[in-house]
């Protein structure tokens, strides 16, 4: 294992060498033009200089051990070099070479062979990869990188974590002024995964944002428990995760090695966490952007202003589907600006301000000095920089001059926004990111990226007021062994009533009890069949319910037993369930436990009923969770408005319905080592004062 | 009125008059500089020259009457200088002066008087505006533009129709090789208005499809008449149509004099002639883009191939959200492949090609080759063009060039895509465009786009196949005068049944003949108060359903005539409604009919019941309508699921609720001079075989 010193000597190295030929040669050229102003060597066997440079023999023979090494050899040449760094006390090493786990496939352990021989090898040394492009480093201008790259110097900004090199070289070639700190290309994360890359960086203070490109994780419970200390820290974390879609999770398979779990795991393990996950590439940078900028809101209320109508109009639009509030000016504020405006002007939030007092600065300042005085979280200008000939544009400068004037002034983060992402010069970003105004790049994704910084902070906010399961560890992630066994409806209520889950009253008798039994109960009665081997009772014909009186029950159970010891003759029909028939539910819940590798153990909330179905709707949770959690996953369910009490209609039992969820999940949390399936369905919500009662329950555990 | 011959000259002028000072001096500069040959003349009553520019002192005396003419001059000045345009037989003109109706507010007339004079002095002469722009033109180099602007000739392209000058302005700077024959500003549309406009450019043999970024529609029935007669001539529109927020349709109405209708009307325009609507100003260029290329694809197939898994992965992803269909790769193309590529290659749809036979001109065919051998309707290559130091990219070029020669060889249309909109070369984009290969810019923009265009062609074969509704008028769109009068449900249900809506058979007695009716209707019956002055009935406790016997009924009259005269002493109690009770339905459905300034009458079909305020989904149709369209409108809802039969459950009657929604829409499309409102809820969905039953229905009507 690495030790954190190691990984620190990597981040900010003091001296640098590559092992190679002729590319390491250019690279070690490429490095002392990017800034780099540490020692360089270059490692090669049998040259004594290439391209100028020159060569050692080995890194044993190098001045002083490294701090960060590249090594461009092949597989069977990396593990021995990685073996001397160790030896010679080196810092870290970017392993570039391919041929370890990623090459495996149908069961082959050749290539995970070697990748665990590299790692025995590597000791303390802190290693990246193998099967990587390695680390940019724009806070002292080195690049352990083996091809062409952009970017250039910052004194703070972003740390970029990557599976994809291309997406590494593309994202350092945009023309968008971001301010990258670090950008690191994972590869097979054989020792240093991402959750160790993100601890690595929240040790530098010059680290401002953290973005991930991710097709899968390896440990989820340590990636969460990385992403609470960031999100602790105040360092915001932006991931793009591929392979939301079936084919896309294919996909995401095929690559690196590494596992993609179902995307509503990820969804939930992000919101756990306080992580902003974003669609795309563009999104990716443009959110990542505002956080680098330092430009985080605390709220939601955005207030906008555009040089015409149908700016505005998209922004209004746009906002709406990012949650984004648009509050109503006040009176004062519109009475103001009305009389500076033309009177078509349409005096609203957002504001079309027209081209009327375009150039004049008193006027732009007396229009945004009152707009931005009532109460905002963020203020937002749509403007397009298009270059004249001369590549000037003084109207725009002035207008994005005055507008972070009065953000400052009222104290209020804003961002300009071009509609076009290209129309928008290098000049103004870099003039507005030195002054911590972000210059967005289209407005869609402006506005979608201001959305998700808002999120993020009330997120925030939420997380760290609670304290509650987002600072628990998760419940380990290991895969069971054995096959499943199926527990009957019966042991598997007798079970998690153990944990307070509210079942019917009922009795487990045989055929010729079941008038006693219901007479005992009180009808009306449900009589089921209950076995392991049977466990599709409806289809079977083996539940009948509302049974009015105990001479029924006894004739339904009768027949029970005689049809199903035809239809199912491998069927213990002995065991016959008699329950106290639910009172009618305001709305019935589906409550499962899903176990996924990886992601360890997940509870999926959704409508249950005929409304499963319709609506398609859940909810899912990691475990551990908590009352306030659960709370919030079933209003989030469009069935609440059931629960609330839906068109005069009675509500439901909310806190006894969180009450019965908590059971589940604090039953699975409890059993974590033994459960591999669990359905509650379903869990009736019965009205106000009446509690919630579990009707169905089935548990697979682990042999 | 103008008439074609004088739009045409506008659009493709001989001679060009500018009228004003200076700043139409420059305007005659930039259109000599911008590459249009004819003769520009220049205007002004008392210079003889204006920067080098000779002037003329009137309109009148030019040597000849201009084809096109920008009138530069304030509004009453513009006003006698379009008359005598049309006294001396000129062309078109645009009337650039603002204060016309765009001014007048809470009900000023001014600016509409003005707006009538300037229409009435226009006679035959074609004007755009006021209060606009104006017009550029790519195809001849000209501007009738005041201001400066980019873009450069071209011998075809997209026709941009835009509200907004800014917006034109900005379409007109941006980085992406965008083919533009023309782009018009509109302003108030006193007299070409945006159908006008669409009918002159379907003249025009370059103009390869059609942009609109529109803030509302004046005149919905004509507008739709001429999207109809793009659609059957193959030119595709596209409409960015802002305000489908609340707020931002507030927004939409503050400008242009114009009116923003709800939203989901202009997705039932929309949808119902085939115009592509896009969310923002990058997919509109996008969009445009594939369509001026002449890349439409045929069905929805697409085949994608990238150099990095996460690229893969998210085509895959942003496929699945636009409806696009990635079907498998079949055996032997997954064979033939395999052998081309490393083993950790992916070798699916989308393909993970990889980087390692970038360069190999060969490798790269025969891999294209066969993947492009399959079935499929479009062609996708992710590709970032980073320029390197030289600006040349040949790795990318290559794959580019193979990319297009695979396509052709196997006559699919394809795309090229950036990742990020920056990393695409003009030069890459010139030479795809000019073979008919989109450069897209922006990877989720991309396949937004080409699901958009997958979607458009599918719709017109639907559209022209079907020959329905599509191809009729809309109802007339004029506002009904006089207040509306409440028809009761008695009545309201009679109208109805006479074009076919099934009621429950139903007698309308006084009380005392409740017990007789039924007896004759035979139980179990409904029991109903009908007055126009009691339109919630439940609530009022005026409706008792499912009652068993004709005594029971006579009781339940009796007791709600008592309670109805003691809580509502202005209802007419006298009139009872005795119905036969409906059989069990399937599901419930809503059925309304609404009518909107500007969009005449719209059906709307709902899912009914207790899942109205649950599922929040309606479809609108315009009217007149036809049965294909009632049909797929119904299967657009979540609630259709019941309607097929819900696990297991009985299927509902499909033909005969189609006929009675269209019972309802024949009903409002006879009646359109009189009906304002109707509402059929519930419209009972009953088993196969069983019909459609209206419970409920009431009728606001014109006086």
């Amino acid at each position: 294992m690495a030790n954190k010193e190691n990984m620190r000597r990597l981040l900010d190295p003091k001296t640098i060498a590559f092992v190679g030929g002729s590319a390491m040669a250019d690279a070690v050229i490429r490095c002392k033009k990017g800034g780099y102003t540490g020692d360089i060597w270059l490692v090669n066997p049998v040259k004594d200089q290439i391209n100028g440079v020159k060569c050692y023999p080995s890194v044993k023979d190098l001045p002083s051990a490294p701090d960060a090494t590249f090594i461009g050899t092949k597989r069977d040449t990396t593990i021995p070099v990685v073996k001397e760094l160790n030896e010679i006390g080196a810092g870290g090493a970017v392993c570039y070479a391919s041929g370890f786990a990623e090459m495996d496939k149908d069961g082959e352990k050749e290539g995970e062979l070697k990748q665990q021989e590299l790692l025995a090898a590597a000791g303390d040394l802190a290693i990246l990869g193998p099967n990587c492009y390695g680390l940019l480093d724009y806070l002292h201008g080195s690049a352990l990188w083996p091809v062409a790259h952009g970017g250039k110097m910052v004194e703070q900004g972003m740390a970029i974590i990557t599976q994809s090199g291309n997406f590494a070289y593309n994202i350092s070639m945009i023309d968008r002024s971001l301010p990258i700190a670090y950008m690191v290309s994972v590869g097979n994360q054989a020792q240093v995964d991402v959750a160790g890359l993100i601890d690595a960086f929240l040790e530098q203070p010059r680290v401002t944002a953290i973005g991930l490109h991710l097709e899968g994780l390896k440990n989820v419970p340590n990636f969460a428990a990385a992403a609470m200390r960031a999100l602790e820290k105040g360092v915001p974390i932006v991931a793009l995760k591929t392979g939301t879609s079936e084919i896309g999770a294919e996909m995401a398979l095929s690559h690196t090695s590494s596992l993609a779990g179902s995307d509503d795991l990820y969804n939930a393990l992000f919101e756990r966490v306080g992580i902003t996950r974003v669609t795309g590439p563009v999104p990716f940078v443009e959110t990542l952007k505002i956080f680098a900028c330092g430009a985080v809101p605390k709220g939601n209320r955005l207030v906008a202003l555009a040089s015409s109508g149908g700016d505005a109009g998209l922004i209004a639009d746009y906002s709406d589907n990012q949650g984004i509030a648009l509050p109503k000016l006040s009176e004062d504020v519109v009475k103001n600006i009305s009389e500076l405006l033309p009177a078509y002007a349409n005096v609203a939030n957002p504001l079309d301000f027209t081209t009327a007092i375009w150039g004049d600065r008193d006027a732009l300042t007396q229009c945004m000095d009152n707009l931005f005085g009532d109460d905002y979280d963020f203020c937002l200008l749509p403007l397009d920089f298009p270059g004249e000939a001369s590549g000037e544009n003084p109207q725009c400068e002035l207008i994005a001059d005055v507008f972070q004037e009065c953000c400052k002034k009222h104290n209020v983060p804003g961002a300009i926004a071009s509609v076009f992402p290209e129309l928008m010069q290098e000049k103004t970003r870099q003039h507005m990111h030195s002054i911590g105004v972000p210059a967005l790049q289209g407005l869609e994704d402006a506005v979608t990226a201001i959305g998700k910084v808002m999120a993020y902070s009330q997120r925030r906010q939420e997380i760290l007021s609670r304290q509650d399961e987002s600072t628990q560890a998760l419940c380990p992630a290991d895969a069971l062994s054995g096959d499943a066994i199926a527990m009957d409806e019966w042991d598997s209520k007798q079970w998690l009533q153990q944990y307070g889950l509210p079942v019917p009253a009922a009795k487990l008798v045989s055929a010729d009890q079941v008038e006693q039994a219901a007479a005992e109960l009180g009808c009306p009665v449900v009589v089921k069949m209950v076995s392991k081997d049977l466990p599709h009772k409806t289809e079977a014909g083996a539940v009948k319910v509302n049974i009015k009186t105990p001479a029924e029950a006894a004739a339904v159970a009768q027949d029970m037993v005689a049809r199903i010891s035809l239809s199912h003759p491998q069927v213990d029909t002995s065991r016959i369930l008699v329950e106290k028939m639910s009172a009618a539910p305001v709305t019935e819940l589906i409550v499962g436990i899903k176990r996924e590798q990886g992601f360890g153990l997940s509870l999926v909330i959704g409508a249950g009923g005929i409304l499963v179905e319709l609506m398609k709707e859940s909810v899912s949770l990691l475990l551990p969770s908590s009352r306030d959690a659960v709370r919030d996953a079933i209003k989030q369910l469009k069935v609440y408005k059931l629960i609330e009490g839906f068109r005069g209609k009675e509500a439901g039992d909310l806190e006894a319905t969180v009450d019965a969820v908590m059971a589940v999940a604090n039953f699975a949390v409890d059993n974590a080592d033994k459960v591999l399936e669990l359905d509650v369905n379903p869990l009736m919500v019965l009205p106000q004062g009446q509690g919630a009662v579990a009707v169905d329950a089935l548990i697979s555990k682990a042999q």
